[in-house]
């Protein structure tokens, strides 16, 4: 849109040809679209029914409480991420709204409107016990946002006859996170089983040369499967909300 | 599946109270499926209705002709990646079958079968000139793969207003392929427009401290913006590869 | 195996020709045999007498303390690495079990059955007395995987005189296993003077440009000695395993 | 060697007492004793009207008394950096001087002259929240150094109209320094609007693949907006520094 | 500006309140004012003076000489970076424009507008021989930008002596552009004697343990000394830059 | 010193022609003239029937020569590793003796004694046609060490049923290697399915974030299985030696 | 095996009470227990008058006590480096011996021989206070292995006329140690004004891209300046060995 | 400024044309020009009769040329480092001058002083054939340098009898110089061998996780033993000029 046709539509309202709404409708369609873009992060909240989202590293539990009331009013629910049980406490008792605290996600919780489930799945796969806490913290997200998941724990690839048993569900589901410490091999395998899009989430499980995962994360950007993509390491969060994206695209697109 | 199930099984059509054809297609469905396995790289394609895949580095030309052939026979599409031109001429020579080069794509393609087009559309977004093989690779994958793909160049951080001129079509896109060198923040700065997945790539472009595509490949995993996930560095085919999945999974919830 | 063979199967069986019990060993054995690969693990730990292992970090005390009480039921022997104190003191009160700690291995033991002890030996060498942690975890392993075993410890090259005391020693064990911090340059001193193979740990031993075991890791990788492989950084247990692998092929081999 | 020492020798030698080549032996050691440069610390800071700085870490609070006490005696202001608050308490309880604690800039001050301020602004931007610490510390030692400062906060790549609210005041300022963690894609963004010296400094503020601030420092060097020049890790003193010797050139030129 | 301002002004153009010139300007300058961003990067070029500039890596030189015949028809400077004098001549073939390559600085540059020069002087300043070349791309960008340059070459901390004798001209710069490899120790020296901003380019001359270039960077981002600013390995283009965005704002304070 | 000169000193001492105190000086100096050290590279050869090593790089073809036919000399075969087939012309043309080039395994062999064959065989596994240089300078240096080989190829872990077929052949062997680029998750597949030792050789296959074969390395560190060592990068030929030293141990305890 | 048994060995040889071929198997084991080797820690510190060395971290304090023990009966004296206070008070409850602590230098020091005292002495130059204990186990490394010792502090190269007073000091030393964080420059300053060798300390000090010394040992190694060469980060003890060891070359080529 | 400078100004001032208060502002200008500073390169060269040194890469051969030609002047000898012999034979072109080339150590050699050599000598170790190059850049530095060396080559740790031949020879030296790639073992081991300095050059020699010389430079930064000291990767003649100027210290001590 250029500045011939920003005057044509004024041209227009002042002829009385455009009415006031019709034109601020057009106007809020400009390309670079000033009054959308300023409610854009709410627009993706409210479009998709997800939660707010709260990362709470670096932030004190007083400031956490007052995002948590402001965001409160609009209804939506809320989650806060990367809490421990007593940055929650402190949250907790420093605001009247009753939250929730989810330990093994180390997430908090404002759950104040119906939680929707979607009729497509997410499946998430972890390699060890150790891997839980990412796994807990995808879960309770892709929940919060409204998505069906399924989880299958400690299938590592030393033991493959663990993994077999589920691969019906996992070639079910819409999208498979793939959760694995180590060497990360699991996104591989699993990767060669579906024929859906798989999602890796290194974690920082192992020592020595793991490097704090970043042995899983090499390997899983080096996936021989096709069709694995990769998020940073530990962040369960994020491979559960990229997740929940394609699941609603679906979810959408089937008219359910 | 246990043994009795197993036992079972033959014990009824022993018994004649189970056919041949039923049994084969209980036991094809055991969770560890033998025979399911023996043929599922060719489901994939066959139920997607994706081409076969060949990458080329590792191999010389008079074997990579011989994978064309054994592959042209079942009638599919085949792609080869990361071919160099002269790579091509002498597969080209050591075959009779009728092979194409894109040269910006480094692919050699064998189009037998027709090409599919989706309704839905994957956006490749690219931050700088230096980028267009990835986005050339991409591009050409997403295309065999039956995709339909709208490509937006050169619209870098550095000049936002050039990439505000197509936040329509990211946003109405199915699935965002951001493809960036140096820094990488157009993963970013993308993810905060549309709310739809976005598949970031790395590309190797810069010197110094890029050290050879990693500052944007760590950048990109650490995108403050949901819904990012990344494959590895220059990786184009990966990332279409999983668009792809992706949209064919909404192109078959909408039953088009 | 392709689905004419399955069908012949079980038109034989429906003919009465292969008896269930025939058909369904027949079907066990497919390559990919589900039935086999289920009990696989446990397999490896009865055809070589092995204990059952037990990896603690990421596991609570009480998870622990019910996955020894499932294990135990087997009556095999059981270890558990990488066990602080307190945390066996809080598995031990978690369970009835009579398990016992060995402080220097930082390892949980529940020694139910009678230990083998082979003819030949696994010679462990440490560079450091700050190595001793970890060989003390490669020493244990090994003990409770049936081997017989011979320490030397504190064997540094500066000081070659102190190592070549043991040289005899050495050079008749069935495996050497070195360990050692900073610039682990005692297994390619060793891997020099033996002629059986040599399996090298690195240890996080060191300060600065060790990188927590890095340099120790990368000159194993880079031994001049032939005959060398290597594990992770600190991974006692790892190299007692690989080395009790071959102690064993040994052993069966010699008939004893 | 001070100016009296000097003179004494000229003296000396226009007195006829010393003699021209004596003289030339005595002048000859001078480079070890230069009268320029043994005031040039305190010349910049004199030019400048700066403040003297103290960089706590790996000096005793004790130590640190003493060095305020010692410095303050020219009547200058003084700021010591990187002090927890129980460092600041140890080092006040040490000395009478009358000292202030900055808590979210984590720096000891003190002022005994008047604070001089800039006609020019220097604009501090920050991505997150967590990037507080950071954005604190360049905004006192801006202030201390005499400059006018707006920071403005929580202005995140990923939700650009966030940012577009304050381009006025970015495009208005004489520097900017952009603070950010994670991918640090904001130092790219923002250049691209400003046509002022940007000065970026990544933050440790992330997790994973973050590594400590190492995915953010290689962004910003790599950044695709020309103008950014980028300090350490975390370094939010030296930003303000070099934006501020920036600023006072500035001031300087226009004769305010 | 929110909706209801939107509206307001919509019904001032409507009532004849507010001409069509004077709402456009009101709209104009929305925060996020798309047509302002559309030429920003023009303005930054029109505002300081400044030539258009082109990265060459990636780009064709059919597709560089078009660029440049786009560019030119504005009328003002352009310079091309990082072209090798093979990749000149072709671009030179493919243009009837009169191109000039500077082969110490790798740069193409059109000069048709008179070159400015500014009373300040951006000081430059190498460690060894070896890097010149990135000094010439630092001294042709800053000239071609409109700067005063003078440029000291070989001064490397091993021999200070030879440093010393340019101390006055460093002191007299506006900004100095310290460029070295190997250990990259000349920033912090420079650094120490001057009262103006630096701006430290570290280049990948040494061998082994420089790892191209990363020795100098880390060194240069550690600088002991205050008031000392980054940019990439070998980007002597970014520091002119920078050095001449800063030049300039003096400049201009100056009312020269 | 070889033992006649010892027995020459002693019976020198028993005959009176030296005394005690000479003798003792002689002796003194025996450490760095070791009797049984001085033979021992070649001892663990005639031992174990090993061929003399010659290790290319950095040789010059004549020197390469000249090293060929002194160690020829002993009657044994030898082979050289790292050879371009250019490299091997050159040593050719430079000896009368009658040399092979192994191409796939860029080796030079010298074939002289007859091959033993163990009746325990190593498997060999490779993950993709790009490892078959490595794999074929592991298969030809052990065949060349006496070993019975099987080699399987082409069996990565995104098809898993094409793995499947060959369990049996891994299971019956005394030692597997395996051979991966990428992520290297085929040592962690492999090593669940067998109960031998297995030896991981990671390559350099791969692009971007497989760093040259750095991915595969720490992935197969950091595998999950147990029993697991690891090579170098590329380095076949170390994998081969420890696989050999290992079933040679094997065969021996056999006694066959 | 000592001198005496030598003798006694050639005793029963001269005397006929052993014959030849008895003794030459008795002295082929020789190598395991060479006479000179056996002693050779022992003669390095005898033949520099050095005392013995004990590195604390690893050892238990009862162990550590035992070492100072055993070691005090030869009558010299003994340092433990790398000792924290509270490991000290715990070493000196478990022995009857009188050891001292420096805490500076984290050292524990038995000092029963006289100190002897170079005539040449080692310069020590450190660039921040934060160096300090660095230097401090430099200092009384050297002091207690009998070298005159002058150390120059916190000089570093940002304000280099501190320095310029130190030069005669510098420039008579027989060797100097130069200990520097952060960037590390003043190694390269200081062996651009001397003309003895120089040993590079770097040291930990330092945020962010400092990489805990990495920073300042790149730099180190890069060094400019010819003669430098440079230990392990922190190692204060190694670089004043090493110093030691030149000096006491000198001091012994002297006479004196 | 030179000596005339000065005195002239001590003569005004003497002859009362100038007065005190004017001189010392003059003077006050001295530290940049300091007298003494002007001539220590040379200085350092003069006082240990070493040649002049060019470091070639970066220069073109015109240039190397006219240095050679410049320093020539003085008559001492000059050395010219990291020069391929197509390089040399343009700077020979280029001068009338008689150069030498010394192939193995890539040095081009001006000699028209007679060498000295000194009483005690320089031992240089190699590990193996591939670090030649690396010993003839020390050996022949150290030769120009007017050193007596003596070269021991392909000594490496897997075959220690090799190295043990050589003791008495390195147990003599004043210093010794170990060169090796790979896994760098062999400073350690000499390190532990002898009392005297010890300086190790890691080099490039070897593959995949050597890292370029990565490995062997952090192992011998750890080495366990004491007296070690360590220069960049493939730095033979780094290594050098620090073990001739321990040697000359020695040598002057000797009064030789």
């Amino acid at each position: 849109m250029d500045r011939k046709q920003l005057e044509q539509i004024l041209e227009d309202v002042k002829a009385g040809q455009l009415d006031t709404h019709a034109a601020v409708e057009k106007l809020r369609h400009l390309p670079y679209e000033p009054l959308g873009f300023a409610c854009l992060d709410h627009h993706r909240q409210i479009r998709c029914g997800f939660p707010e989202v709260i990362y709470c590293p670096g932030k004190t539990p007083e400031h956490t409480a007052r995002i948590f009331e402001t965001l409160a009013k609009k209804g939506s629910n809320i989650i806060a991420t990367r809490a421990e049980r007593s940055f929650y406490d402190q949250v907790q008792s420093a605001t009247a709204l009753s939250l929730r605290y989810e330990p093994a996600a180390r997430m908090i919780i404002l759950e104040q409107a119906p939680l929707q489930t979607t009729t497509g799945y997410i499946a998430i796969v972890t390699a060890g016990t150790a891997d839980l806490p990412v796994a807990a913290e995808a879960e309770w997200t892709a929940r919060m946002l409204g998505q069906q998941v399924k989880t299958i724990c400690d299938v590592g690839v030393a033991g493959l006859h663990r993994l077999f048993e589920h691969v019906p569900t996992l070639q079910q589901a819409t999208v498979v996170i793939v959760i694995a410490g180590m060497e990360g091999a699991l996104a591989s395998v699993v990767g060669g089983l579906v024929d859906c899009p798989v999602i890796a989430v290194p974690t920082s499980v192992g020592y020595g040369a793991s490097f704090d995962g970043l042995a899983a994360l090499l390997a899983m950007l080096n996936s021989c499967a096709s069709g694995v993509t990769v998020v940073n390491i530990d962040n369960g969060f994020g491979a559960a909300y990229s997740a929940s994206l394609i699941n609603m695209k679906i979810e959408k697109a089937r008219g359910t």
